[in-house]
């Protein structure tokens, strides 16, 4: 029931050579791994103003340079991140260039920071597009957590069906919204032109504003770099595409890296034009297009791809965090369960992990993360720095043809990201303080887990030369609690196996039990002997286990081996078993993992 | 660690031999068993009040003819139940009388319903007792809930550490609670002899009344009966006494008759004479108290010995549902868990339960379980109706001496029962309907599980002419992942046991791995036979199993028996476990509980 059920919901279980069909061509792969990026130009140009307004609206003039120099680090980072799809050909994620050129531990601070971002960016686009539909209708205000995870559930189930399937549904509203802001910024531009728009509405580029600071800038380009968050899903996603991978990857990015250029520069103009002032009831997205088309179709248009591609940009979080899992698991940092592919081809376990933790994030926090911004932002950026600066690291190193050229794109990025991760620390340490405490103690995990899978495979691993201790005989020790067909049967089996040795064991909990079973016991299986040990406290485990201690310290003197045949019988159904008292199972268990014993258990099926 | 947390809860272990240690004495029986019934009074004489204020407070002095009536009542179910406890002295509870008298059936019913009722019980004693606390502290009001839980919680804890620790600490607010009760009534008859009370407060016995019916008065007597809930428990618990049981239990049991009866129409007389009329905020206790002693410490002490008696009157169901529980179970009607004595000797299975049940119960109806109070009284009445009638079955049944005598009043007290019983259903059936669905439920249960016992014991119980089939040899086959020293400690063992065959079977995902493997294997174990399957949906289980398919169809043509050795390295720490894929552990449950085959685990333990 349960398997009919799963293939409902995630479909038929796929063969592993079915895995090429799963390829992505490159209109699926942009709309798939670029609704993280491209969303973040509902709030990027906002959080520019944000900062600005705290001088005055005279600054906004500010928000034109400010949005060169995002365009300037996107340029870098685009370019960089080509440079890295096509040394990394098999993905290459900050985690992988940072322990490649700088290092296991810096690989571990950018795996570590990346995998907690994308649990981030999972919950905090759900939040916010499931703010946006409760926005606009307010009755479903109430239920926002539960929306939320519904909608977590649902892309947990797209991503569990497999990649082409989702990226199919996914491709329309990710181009619906590209188009609806095209559509806006044209329109705008239009009206700018033709001299609808007033130009007193904006201040003009120079003026001087008083209160302005290097530190106030840098802190609202830090903000506005929070517009960047997903431009690295790509790279770390080449192995999905088809043929030939790296070439494709990289036009998806350039693709990429263009339209979240036009819509941010598009948007961050309209706004400074308009002179819009950021409000907390309104976006700036929404008062653009108010004041474009009015509350005309087109304005909802608008809000909802907007609202819709807030929810898929979560998905980037499916697409990159099973990926980064595997090879974190590959390199033995966290569990192997990490590296198996589920029924439909897909990182099922890492899928559904990243489904749980996201939705325990939205209901620790209600549904209101958005103050976690900053954090999913520096979880981006120290990344960001880490793997540029090992790109530096391998320029130098390598040292191949162009590397002049190389080195400056990488180091312009490492600077300006390493400013934009050090600026979050100095103007919002209380919202980022976290990380600080979180990333070392995930490095400390993984360096356990990595630690105790050396030492396994250090054990595992056959030393031809050194031979194993040959065991000289056997010894079947079995435990019975009554004269049934249950015992009659494990005591065939065992005579059947002809050990050295077979001892039966009663334990009985009154005095008077023991002869009266020891005579019937000596009539019904007289060549087996039987030992009967009493149980004051009317425990079964613990008498048996002593004795089949003083059992194993005799026996493996003389190199015997002590089996423990537990009997045990098997209800027809699955509910009878609360029926009984599970002795057996709780003998083996306690036994398996305690004493060197081996464990046989003999079934006998019941028939009704 | 958790064997020392529940050594420090719930004292250290008791030997079988300690169990007359356990046994109690009179007086710690009277307090221990006559909680709930003396409890009783402080809400029985406002139940018939609340009844006759519909069309009154003139039809007030009706309560003393109907109090004559609950006392009649009473008188009959103490003497009935002292004849079933000379008749049934190792524990005469409703379902034993019931099921020996009357068949399985209505035994079963009346089993059902006190099971049933002692979680009730529970329950609302603790909510009723909370609500007192809450009342006296309004601050507390907010966590009734919790506060209820707690209490729970402790009485759990103190049954699971055995009777009679839990008697010495029971005693004292059993008897302060009978102590200040009977300061009261005599303090209030006092008053009134001395004429300090006015005659005109009450309206003479006999005083026309309009309105009145006989239905209105059947109802009064059936809300007033509530009072006799919990005078069962004693004939529950004999096997509790200390020898000679049943005149002990005998001489409690009238001892708590005789003081209910006392308090009882003590505090209807007063009601009666100073007039109190019913209200939500103040019990009719309280009133009374009030008036005579004003809100002196006199007073506090009453409304707190009343408090504390309503949450250990809770005691009464931990007393009385295990020892219900171990006559069902033995039976073969519950799980046979509920045999089972505890580390202190008492059922702990059955105390365990019915705390967890509570608790639910409490949290499902926030802690407001006041209205289960006539679900409660039905479900007592009903087991009161089946056990008299079941006596009255038994005297016609067996004449001995004096019969005539015990069969009229068994027959004066069934028929009362039932009339109650039915009044309930007649009066409230909005609050007791839900009884008629449960009652079928938990039998058909009840029967389904009977014949499920029944059908094991059939299965397992030798019959000796039928001999087994012999085992003709050994067929051994041997799940391998990989080539390690886990594999080596497996192969090695089933080679010491020289079975007749050997098979190593290997599942591949890739079909590179395959020739690989077989190569690796041929060279380090060219006697052992190495099959190998691929699994296109990367399953381990599936195709393993459909192999041990095959080969147990082939064995068992021969009367071969297969064995499944699984090779398992044990981590050496516990949490080390999640690191690793427990694909043996999942094999072996698989193939135990739908496969013919017998499972043995060598386990290889790891040092590090």
């Amino acid at each position: 029931m349960f398997s009919s059920i799963k293939k409902l919901l995630i479909g038929r279980p796929l063969k592993s050579t079915e895995l090429g069909e799963q390829k992505l061509n490159k209109t699926k792969a942009l709309a798939i791994l670029s609704s993280d990026a491209l969303s973040s130009v509902a709030y990027g140009p906002e959080q520019i103003l944000l900062v600005l307004i705290t001088v005055g609206t005279a600054a906004f003039w500010y928000s034109i340079p400010i949005a060169a120099g995002v365009l300037v680090l996107l340029v870098a980072l685009i370019l960089s991140y080509s440079q890295i799809i096509y040394a990394y050909p098999h993905g290459g994620g900050a985690y992988v260039v940072s322990k490649e050129n700088l290092g296991m531990y810096p690989g571990l601070v950018a795996g570590g920071s990346l995998l907690v971002d994308y649990i981030l960016t999972v919950a905090v686009s759900v939040s916010a597009g499931t703010d946006a539909i409760t926005s606009a209708f307010p009755v479903l205000h109430a239920h926002t957590v539960a929306i939320a995870v519904l909608f977590v559930l649902f892309i947990t189930l797209l991503n569990l069906r497999g990649v082409t399937e989702s990226a199919s549904i996914l491709a329309y509203p990710v181009y619906l919204f590209v188009l609806a802001l095209f559509i806006l910024i044209v329109m705008g531009m239009y009206h700018i032109m033709t001299g609808r728009v007033s130009p007193a509405l904006h201040s003009p580029i120079g003026t001087p504003v008083a209160g302005i600071s290097l530190f106030l800038l840098l802190r609202a380009f830090a903000s506005g770099s929070s517009a960047l968050t997903g431009v690295e899903a790509i790279s770390n996603a080449i192995p999905n595409f088809k043929t030939p991978a790296p070439t494709n990857a990289v036009k998806t990015l350039m693709a990429m890296g263009s339209l979240l250029a036009l819509l941010f520069s598009g948007i961050v103009y309209l706004a400074y034009f308009y002179g819009v002032t950021p409000k907390a009831e309104v976006t700036v997205v929404s008062q653009i297009a108010e004041q474009t088309f009015g509350r005309h179709v087109m304005y909802f248009f608008i809000q909802g791809t907007t609202a819709l591609i807030l929810v898929l940009a979560a998905n980037t979080g499916y697409s990159a965090f099973p990926l980064l899992a595997v090879n974190l698991a590959k390199d033995k940092f966290i569990p192997r369960m990490f590296t198996i592919r589920g029924d439909r081809l897909g990182y099922s376990n890492g899928i559904i992990m990243l489904g749980i933790f996201s939705t325990l994030l939205i209901i620790a926090f209600k549904g209101e993360t958005e103050h976690l911004i900053p954090l999913y932002a520096v979880g981006v950026f120290i990344p960001f720095t880490l793997s540029q600066t090992g790109m530096v690291v391998k320029w130098v190193r390598e040292k191949p043809k162009g590397w002049i050229m190389k080195l400056l794109i990488n180091t312009t990025g490492a600077v300006i990201s390493f400013i934009v991760s050090m600026m979050f620390f100095l103007t919002k340490f209380a919202q980022v303080w976290s990380i600080l405490l979180f990333l070392p103690f995930i490095i400390f995990l993984f360096h356990r887990i990595h630690k105790h899978y050396e030492a396994v495979g250090d054990q595992l691993r056959l030393k031809t030369c050194e031979p194993a201790v040959p065991i000289k005989g056997n010894v079947v020790v079995v435990p019975v609690a009554g004269i049934t067909h249950v015992v009659e049967n494990s005591l065939n089996y065992v005579k059947s196996l002809s050990p050295d040795q077979v001892i039966a064991v009663y334990v009985h909990f009154e005095k008077e039990d023991e002869a009266i079973f020891e005579e019937k016991w000596n009539k019904w299986q007289p060549d087996v002997r039987l030992v009967t040990l009493p149980s004051p406290y009317r425990s079964i485990i613990q008498p048996l286990t002593k004795f089949i201690d003083t059992v194993q310290r005799k026996a493996s003197e003389s190199n015997y081996q002590v089996t423990v045949v537990i009997p045990q019988f098997i209800p027809k159904k699955g509910w009878h078993n609360i029926l009984h008292n599970q002795s057996s199972l709780l003998i083996r268990a306690h036994l398996l993992f305690r004493r060197d014993v081996v464990i046989t258990t003999v079934p006998y099926h019941l028939k009704k």
